[in-house]
């Protein structure tokens, strides 16, 4: 008996949200590839899975990664950390199934694979021993920037991104350090980053931006947000540049 | 008389390099817009006209924007401010002029526009008095990381944006706050970043990537780079998460 050939894994960025903002190269890697895999919570397709929805090819394979659900644990936990462990190493598997069969598999992933992406934790499992390759795509930041259109940074300017999930006094001490900031993972940490930025003297300039380039996109000043938890996709921006 | 309407101006994310990670958005308005605009060094056409190239309608008026020659003045020095002003000036003045005619004008933009990109000179001097958009790309650091397959920034990690032309005490200054670091402007800076790595701890992780998605890349380990300046499309990865 001959064994197939293993095939190839792509973590394949899929962009900010816009369908038209995907690559040529992803495109046309999703116009081939047997076997397209996407995390999801429990109920509601993924973000990138939607994203692609219109060009998914009907002979392909879906693979939903279904997160497990651990809203009750704390996220520092063991309890935590074992449950999310598991979930990857099994996810790994799944779809290490599809390669030892010979099918190409496309981890889908929201704007770049290895900037915040679940898919880094399928890499480090796979990328040893099966054909790898990952496909960049554009990231939430670069589609919130471009909306607001707001030029970030330039020449000597220092960009920082930071987890809204810091807590205040890192979040103070590390705004201190860079002249542009990026703000991700923004929901329900949008109090505490409004009262690091007004600390750091850095309310002002702050741009709050919700689900950037997708539909219903929101651009308006971090001041003239309420403290209501942010969606899922929402970023606040601090240029870092006023320029001419 | 009556006068045209004004041609829309868009800032064109042209990507990192490799033309097929142009996005479908910049490939539909490459193929409809009626000026190009690039920016380009007296005698080398841009990198951001080279990687669309293939797609140029030969109809489309090119409006290439030659930097002035400022090699012998020191960069903050009056001297090369006021001319660099007038440059921007003037190349704005240019585009507004196929504006005011009604013609549409992509100004090329390699990786994305907002990030560390020469159009935000243009974008700050016409957004306000034209329809403008600003159609994200994929950055050069998205390409760098994904070709060296790194996962360079994950959960509650920081990740920094240096440029490289930063002297050596600001180097080692930042590198201690952030978990990921991406220099970018590598170049003549080459043994300064290297040194400032060094000093902070940091040079064994750090990885160097050269001409990330374009022909004729390479990725390797800084440490086992020598100190010949590195080309203009180079890049230094610091990553913060080893994980699984
Ligand atoms: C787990 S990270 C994934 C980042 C993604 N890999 C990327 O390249 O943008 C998710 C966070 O990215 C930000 N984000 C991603 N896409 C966004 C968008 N279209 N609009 C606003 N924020 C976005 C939000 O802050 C969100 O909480
Ligand atoms: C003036 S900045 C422009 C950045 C661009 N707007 C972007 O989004 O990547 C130029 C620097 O970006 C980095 N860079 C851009 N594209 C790159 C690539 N394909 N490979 C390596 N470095 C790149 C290099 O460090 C270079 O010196």
């Amino acid at each position: 008996m001959t064994m197939p050939a293993s095939g190839r894994l792509y973590g394949l960025g899929t962009g900010p949200g816009d369908p038209e903002l995907l690559t040529l190269k992803a495109a046309r890697i999703l116009d081939s590839v047997d076997v397209v895999a996407h995390f999801a919570k429990r109920g509601a397709p993924g973000n990138a899975r939607r994203t692609v929805a219109a060009r998914l090819r009907p002979q392909a394979i879906e693979l939903p990664l279904i997160y497990p659900v651990t809203t009750e644990l704390p996220r520092h936990s063991a309890g935590y950390r074992t449950q999310i462990e598991e979930f990857y190493a099994a996810s790994a598997a799944a779809v290490a199934a599809h390669l030892d069969a010979g099918r190409s598999v496309a981890v889908l992933s929201e704007g770049d694979p290895l900037f915040y992406g679940s898919y880094m934790h399928l890499h480090v499992r796979l990328a040893p021993h099966y054909p790898t390759e990952v496909v960049p795509g554009v990231t939430g930041m670069s589609a919130c920037w471009s909306m607001a259109g707001t030029p970030v940074a330039q020449g000597d300017d220092v960009l920082m991104v930071l987890p809204g999930m810091l807590d205040e006094p890192e979040l103070r001490r590390r705004l201190a350090s860079a002249e542009a900031v990026v703000i991700m993972k923004v929901g329900r940490n949008l109090p505490r980053i409004r009262a690091a930025l007004a600390a750091t003297g850095r309310l002002d300039g702050a741009i709050y931006v919700e689900r950037g380039s997708m539909d219903a996109a929101a651009v308006l000043p971090l001041a003239a947000r309420d403290d209501a938890p942010a969606p899922y996709f929402s970023i606040v921006l601090v240029p870092g540049w006023a320029g001419a």
